[in-house]
């Protein structure tokens, strides 16, 4: 569809709560544990499925992990990342990182792992010979629209990095040559806050924007 | 701020409009000339800033590219590699994508190179020690927030992916260690569709979402 047809015209209003949604979007790690209709996580999936991917080669492979072994393993995978990291902490830091709730993987009723497929032939190869890790920059942007369309929805995702890849692979049994890209939880936050959780916490804080931004 | 103060409460309009959003955001290649201010630029950066990243470690790099030297030596670079790409195509397939225009660079009024820093002491290491690549992830989604905002604005952006990341760095004289992620085009698009470019050129089709969700 063209301009001359249908093409939407956002106003002020939009900007503003779409502003709104930026503002409010959280990595959340405290969840209700009240179900989330299966439904609802397909039509999350297919919105996701509208992010921008290199060469439109649609790369993203959602796992919706249900299984309550696998989910286990999940979680002692995380606990023994977790305390690695942990080691790298050192003084107030450490105490302060022993601290905070990094996930909410007991909680969530929905968890989702999401991989990037470098073997597509969907896209015939095109934008990415030069820099093929844009087949995972594109699954991030998928991860990306679902978590704008989830809180748009009164929903909260959490992002678990704390994670092996080769790990999360051999316990959900998907192809070896997938790359692992994100483990989500999905479901009703407990709370809703404007800031991030580590700037709540003291652990950083939001950087000057005329630091991040260069001319040439 | 929590909940009880002013969470914002998003509506089936609003629902209905970020849908319309998603559809209608583009990779644009046909730009008008029209200038865009510094000010909506600046406040388009901004706005991607809100974009989660890991550990709050907030790593993008935004670099404005202005000089027409240095914006020649970008293209010249992506019209060797897109030389390249199309050598590695055949048949009827080569002759499309011969035809396919794949960059605004010369049309787009604003140029914008993208970084990410896995130097940054910003956010302790937080959540990167077992995925690094997070941090360019991170960068990504402020891409993507900046795409939808500035879609929001009626403005159009492109992602050049076809370009030498050596090469890119070297010729904005940007740190080495900071990892090229996008070369960005940004200005008043020609026209707008509810359908991918590459779609309507008939290089690739969408995929069935039934192949892309598995279960575990």
């Amino acid at each position: 569809m063209s301009k001359d047809d249908q093409s939407p015209q956002f106003t002020d209003r939009f900007r503003s709560e779409l502003l709104d949604l930026f503002l409010w979007r959280r990595d959340v790690r405290r969840f209700r544990r009240d179900p989330v209709a299966g439904e609802k996580v397909r039509h999350l999936i297919a919105v996701s499925t509208l992010a921008p991917s290199v060469g439109f080669s649609q790369p993203w492979r959602f796992v919706t992990v249900d299984d309550l072994a696998r989910r286990a393993a999940i979680r002692s995978n995380f606990e023994a990342c977790n305390a690695d990291a942990l080691k790298s902490q050192s003084g107030d830091r450490a105490s302060l990182y022993a601290r905070l709730k990094l996930e909410g993987l007991d909680e969530a009723p929905v968890h989702i792992a999401v991989f990037a497929d470098r073997t597509t032939e969907y896209g015939h190869r095109l934008g990415r010979a030069t820099m093929p890790e844009t087949i995972e920059y594109s699954a991030v942007m998928a991860i990306h629209t679902m978590w704008l369309a989830a809180r748009a929805e009164g929903l909260g995702l959490g992002w678990v990095s704390i994670l092996d890849p080769a790990r999360v692979t051999a316990v959900l049994d998907v192809p070896a040559d997938w790359t692992f890209i994100a483990y989500l939880c999905l479901g009703y936050p407990v709370e809703e806050h404007d800031t991030p959780t580590l700037e709540r916490e003291g652990w950083e804080a939001r950087q000057d924007i005329s630091d991040i931004i260069f001319q040439r």
